[in-house]
């Protein structure tokens, strides 16, 4: 990840959703009374093209995955 | 999907990104001129909790994908 000073490696929680924060601690904006810490904003994204063999594992993986994406839907 | 007049279902255009717009058309506010399009923006999201099998379909599709997640990265 570049950072203001340098790339860093930042390790990702597993199961981590988009839009979680990352606390990078001293590597923010610097001023008197210390450097601040930097937040990085996990965004996913997925391949924009996708061949026969790589659907074909998706598949599986939405098969084999117990679980509900629409959870946080407030439903009629 | 939940509209203002019931529940629609959408089809997602394969290999859709997050924050991708689909319209609908007329399924969004009536005003004197028409009954107005829905746009329904997408939201992807993971697991939150994951077993050993599904990682290991996960590591399988990221071996097997070309893909460069950070494309939009303008790196130094």
């Amino acid at each position: 990840v570049p950072t203001l000073s340098g790339n860093i490696n930042l390790t990702i929680p597993p199961d981590s959703q988009s839009g979680k924060r990352l606390r990078v601690k001293d590597k923010g904006l610097a001023s008197k009374t210390g450097i601040g810490d930097l937040y990085a904003v996990l965004k996913i994204v997925i391949p924009d093209k996708t061949d026969e063999e790589s659907r074909q594992l998706w598949k599986t993986l939405s098969e084999k995955t117990k679980f509900n994406p629409r959870r946080e839907w407030r439903t009629a």
